[in-house]
C-alpha cells in the first residue's frame, strides 16, 4: 500500500478500499492584557494540541479527533462516521451543526486568532459541536447542510434536549482572481430535561478576557433558586428554546477579503431574578426597574450580533474559496519568504429587552505564514462592554503549525 | 518497510524485527427509555471512542490502547508490555484478567450493545481491566490463561489488593459448519489496605439506566461511619475477599449461535447497616428484620448469575470461532450488502442471602453488518428489578466503526 | 514517500520536505514499601503511558507528546513547533528549560527508576516543562540552551509569574572508550500574580513514598491566612523569586559511569506561620523558636542538593554519550542475552537555615536490558527523613517498553 507524508501519517490501499491518515495541531497563544474596570491575568496558554486520525472503511468514513488542551470527554472534537447518501455526506456521531461562515471555518484558518461572536464564541456559547445526524452536500456554487442533534457535547450533561439547523451557500462568482459569496443559516435549539442553559456570551477582550453575559434561555437542571427570601432567587419557566437566523456576505478580490455576518437570535425566557442574582449573571445591576418583590422579569430577548472583517494580503496572495463547505481559506505563501497578510475586524451583540446589554471589540492584526502549515498571528484586540463600561484590551500572539 | 492499511496504519520492517499499526474505535450511541419507578434521562453518547497504538520491538510487544470517552487516568485500557514463555503470551501491565467469555469479547464484537452481567458490568463490577502479569496460551482446540494482579485500573486509588484469575476452555467441536465450547473461569480478589469495595451492581435496563447493586464486600477504605446514633451507619469488618467460579457453554451451527454462561460468586461481608444506609446502598427498604439498635446484617453474600444468548444470522453468513481466544467473533458479510443478525438474551443476577434482591433482563436486537468494519446494532431492554419492583425499558441504537 | 519502523510509525517524504512520526513509552511500576514512622502504601501503577507524535513541515518541525497516566491538561509533555536560528534550535511552546544533567535526560534513559533530587524531582518540583521559548545548540564539544518561559505548566493555573534559565555543557574528553562531562546551569524563577508557590520538595522514599518539603517561596494566589487568631495563619509576603545554580560533573571508562550534580537554590521568603501551619506543611514541628504571637518567621532558604551516582554495565556495554545534548544515553545490549547493570546512588537535599531539614536517600539498582527498545529496573531505596525521623524503605520495580 503507498505510505505518504505531508507533516502527518497517511497509507492508502493500493484498491483504494482503505485509508488511514493521522493528522494533528498545535496553536501557542500569549496573551497580555492591558486592564480597565476589568484586571484579567496576562499568560500563556496551549489553545489547541489536536491528533486527528481518519480514515476510509470501504464506503464509510471515519474521523475521531482529540484535542489535549481540554480536558476529560469534553476535549474530543469530531468523533464521527459518515457515509454517501443522496449525493451528500451523511454524519453519525459528533460534529458541528452547519451554521455560521465563521463556525464553519476550520480554527486552521480563521483570519482572527478567536471566531468573531456570530459562533460558538458568542450567540451559540458551548454549542460548537453538537451529537446527532447531518446530512452536507454541494453542486457548481451551492452548498447545502442540515443537522439534526442532541443538545450535548461530549463533555456536557445527558439531556433530552434537541436541536436543528441548516446552511445554504451561494458563490455567484467564484473565478481565480474573484469569489462573492452569500449565505443563509438557520437553527432551533430546545433545552428539553436536564439540559444546560442556552445563552449568548462572549470574551470581547479576547481569550481568557473578561466575558459578558448577553442573553440566558433557562436549561432545565436544578438551576433555579425558588424561594423568594432568599436575597439570590431565580425564578421560573424552564427549558426554553432559541432560534436563530443567520446572513452571511463574503468576497475577494485579488489580495483582498472582506467577510461579514449578521445572526439574529429569539432566546425564550420567562423569570425572574433578584437583584444580587442579575448582578452576578450580568456583572452590572439592572438597566431597568425591577420589582421589590418579585425581582427583576426577563422574558423573550431578542439578540443580534454582526461583524465585518477584512483583510489585504501584502505579498499579493490570493484567498482560496472553498467550493465544497462554503467558507474561504487560508494564503499559501507564494515564495519561500512567506506571506504577510494584515487584518481588521469589527464585530457587535446586543440584547435588544435589556437596555446598554451590548459588547463589540474592533480587532487588529497581521498574519504571517511561513508555509502552509506554519503561521504567525498577531492581534489587537480592543475591548468595550457597553453594560459594565470596561474596555478592557488584549495583545496576542499565536504560534501556529498544522499537518 | 512495508506500509498497509485495513482502515489503520501498520509499517511492518522488512527484517521483520519490528511493526507499529494504529486502530481505532468510534461507537456512538443513542438511548431512549420507557420509564417506571425510575425515570433515567434519555440521551446520545460517544460510548467510545479509541485510539491504540501496538507494536513489536523484537521479542516484545506492547500495546498501548485510550479511551477518550472516559475521563483522565481511567480512560486507559489495554496497556501492556508482553512476550513469549513457554510456549505462552506473558503480559505485563493493564490488561482483563482472565475470566468470563463475555468479558473477554471484544466490545467491537458483542452480540448486544452492553455485556452481560457475568462481566464487569455485573458480578464483576468495576474490576474489568487489572494491573498485573498474565500467561495466555492455546494449543489444539484449548486455551488456558492466568493472571496475578493488583487490585486497581489506572483510575482508581492505588491499593494493596490483590487478585488471581484463571480461564481454562475446550472446543470439542470446530469446523467450518459448527462449534461447540466448553469453558471454565475462576477468581479470587483480596480487597486489602485502601482497596475500594468489591460489588455486583447492574444496570437492568441498559446503559445509562437505573442501576441495582446485588452485593457489597466493603474495602478498606474511609467508607463506614460507625457512629450508632447516626441515621446512616455503616459499621463492620472491612477489606474482604470475593471468590467465583464460572461456567460456559456456546456453539454455532450454519448461521445460528448461542452462548450461556453461569457464574456463582461468594462476597464476604460481616456489617451492620442502618435501614437509612441499606436504602441508600441497595435502593429499596431491607427485606428481612433488621435490629432497632445494630441495624441490618449482612454477612457472606451468595451471588449467582446467569445469561443464555443466541442469534440467527438472516443472510446465513456463520460466526467465526477465535480459537486462540476462546471467543466468538463478529460475522463478516459475505455480499457487498451486509449481513442482518437478530439477536436475544436473557440474563439474571441474584444475592441468594437477600430476599428478592434480584434484577434480570431480555434484550432482544437487530445487528446489521454493512462490512467487516462498520456495524449498526439496535437493542430493546425490557428491564426487571424484583428488589425496587421498577420496570424500566430501553430502546438502544450503535453506529460503529472499527479499524 | 518512504514508511519505516523501529517499533513506531514513520514516513518521509522522498524530496525530504516533510516526515512524521508516532512513538511512545509505556513504563509499569510495582512500589512495595518498608514502612517506619509514614506508612506509605504498597502499589502497582502505570508510571508513563505516552503517545509522540513529531514531524517535519518544511523548515519548522513539531512535537506532541502526551502522557496518558496524567489527567487532564496536565498530561502535556513536550507540544512545541520549532526552528533552525543562528545556527541552533528555536522552540516555541511546552518544554523542559534548560536546566540540571539529570533532567535533560529522557526518562528512557535515566539510570535510576526516579530522577535525583536536582530536577523537578527535588529543588525544581512542579517546574519540569513550562510554556515560553527556547533556543539550543551545539559545537564540538559544547552545547548551549537558554530559555525564558512563563511560569507554568499546561495543568497549572494561568499566571503572569516569569523564569529563565540557561546550561552549558563541555566534554573535554569524549572518544569510544571514555567520556568526560563538565556543565553548568542556572535559572531565576518569579512567581507572579497568581503564581503557585515555588517549593523544593522530595519524596525521599521512592514514588508514592512520603515527601518532605523543604522549602517554599510563597506564590500569588489566594494561599495566606492572614488571620492572628486563627491556629493556622500563614502570613507574609507573596510572589518571591528562586534563583539556582547548577554544577555537572560526570564520566565514564568503558563499562563503568560516574554522574554528580551539585544545584545550590536561593528560595527567597518573608513570612510566618503558626506552629500548626508549619508542621502541615513541613510534616513536624519547627526546629526553631517560634513567637508566640506572630508565628515562626520564615525569610530567605539556602538549599543545598547533590548526589552522586554510578553503575557498572556487567555484560561490558558501554554507556554512550549524546553530545548534543550533554546527557548520557542507555546502553545498548550487543548480544541476543541483553545487557546488565548494577546501579547505585547517594542524594541529600537540605535547607541550610531551618535546622535539620534535610532529607537523603541511598538507591541501589539492577537494570536488564532486553534489547535497546524493553528494559527492566528494579530499585531499593533507603529513605531518610531527617527533620521527622522517618525512615521508611522502597523495593521498585519497572518494566519499561519505549518506541
Amino acid at each position: 500500500d503507498q505510505a505518504e507524508t505531508k507533516g502527518g501519517l497517511k497509507i492508502t490501499s493500493d484498491d483504494g478500499n482503505f485509508s488511514s491518515q493521522l493528522g494533528g495541531r498545535i496553536h501557542f497563544d500569549t496573551y497580555l492584557f492591558d486592564p480597565d474596570i476589568e484586571d484579567p491575568v496576562s499568560t500563556t496558554e496551549i489553545r489547541r494540541a489536536r491528533l486527528a486520525v481518519s480514515g476510509q472503511l470501504w464506503k464509510w468514513e471515519y474521523k475521531l479527533d482529540r484535542d489535549f488542551a481540554s480536558s476529560g470527554t469534553g476535549g474530543m472534537r469530531d468523533v464521527y462516521i459518515a457515509t454517501k447518501v443522496l449525493g451528500g455526506k451523511l454524519t453519525i456521531g459528533n460534529f458541528k451543526p452547519y451554521r455560521s461562515m465563521e463556525e464553519m471555518t476550520s480554527s486552521n484558518e480563521i483570519t482572527m486568532m478567536e471566531r468573531s461572536f456570530t459562533s460558538a464564541g458568542g450567540i451559540y456559547a458551548d454549542r460548537q459541536r453538537q451529537q446527532g445526524i447531518g446530512w452536507h452536500t454541494f453542486w457548481d456554487c451551492y452548498t447545502l447542510g442540515v443537522a439534526g442533534y442532541n443538545l450535548r457535547d461530549p463533555g456536557g450533561p445527558r439531556n433530552e434536549g434537541l436541536g436543528a439547523s441548516s446552511r445554504f451557500t451561494w458563490a455567484p462568482l467564484n473565478d481565480s482572481l474573484s469569489t462573492v459569496h452569500l449565505g443563509i443559516s438557520g437553527s432551533h435549539d430546545n433545552a428539553n430535561r436536564d439540559s444546560d442553559p442556552l445563552v449568548a456570551d462572549v470574551t470581547y477582550a479576547g481569550r481568557r478576557g473578561p466575558d459578558q453575559l448577553i442573553a440566558l434561555t433557562p436549561g432545565d437542571r436544578s438551576f433555579f433558586v425558588e424561594d423568594f427570601d432568599n436575597d439570590d432567587f431565580f425564578f421560573g419557566d424552564q427549558g426554553g428554546s432559541v432560534n436563530t437566523v443567520g446572513l452571511e456576505l463574503a468576497g475577494t478580490h485579488g489580495p483582498l477579503y472582506a467577510q461579514a455576518e449578521y445572526v439574529y437570535g429569539d432566546f425564550e425566557g420567562d423569570y425572574f431574578l433578584s437583584e444580587i442574582a442579575f448582578e452576578d449573571f450580568f456583572g452590572a445591576p439592572p438597566s431597568f426597574e425591577c420589582d421589590p418583590d418579585f425581582g427583576c422579569y426577563i422574558g423573550g430577548q431578542d439578540v443580534r450580533t454582526w461583524y465585518v472583517m477584512g483583510s489585504w494580503v501584502i505579498t499579493g496572495e490570493h484567498k482560496p474559496y472553498d467550493s465544497k463547505k462554503g467558507v474561504f481559506r487560508s494564503v499559501k505563501p507564494r515564495s519561500g519568504w512567506g506571506a504577510w497578510e494584515l487584518t481588521a475586524r469589527y464585530q457587535t451583540i446586543e440584547n435588544k429587552d435589556i437596555d446598554d446589554l451590548e459588547a463589540s471589540n474592533v480587532t487588529l492584526g497581521v498574519n504571517f505564514y511561513f508555509n502552509p502549515r506554519v503561521r504567525f498571528m498577531l492581534n489587537v484586540v480592543l475591548g468595550d462592554d457597553d453594560f459594565t463600561g470596561d474596555e478592557t484590551d488584549q495583545l496576542a500572539f499565536r504560534a501556529q503549525a498544522s499537518w
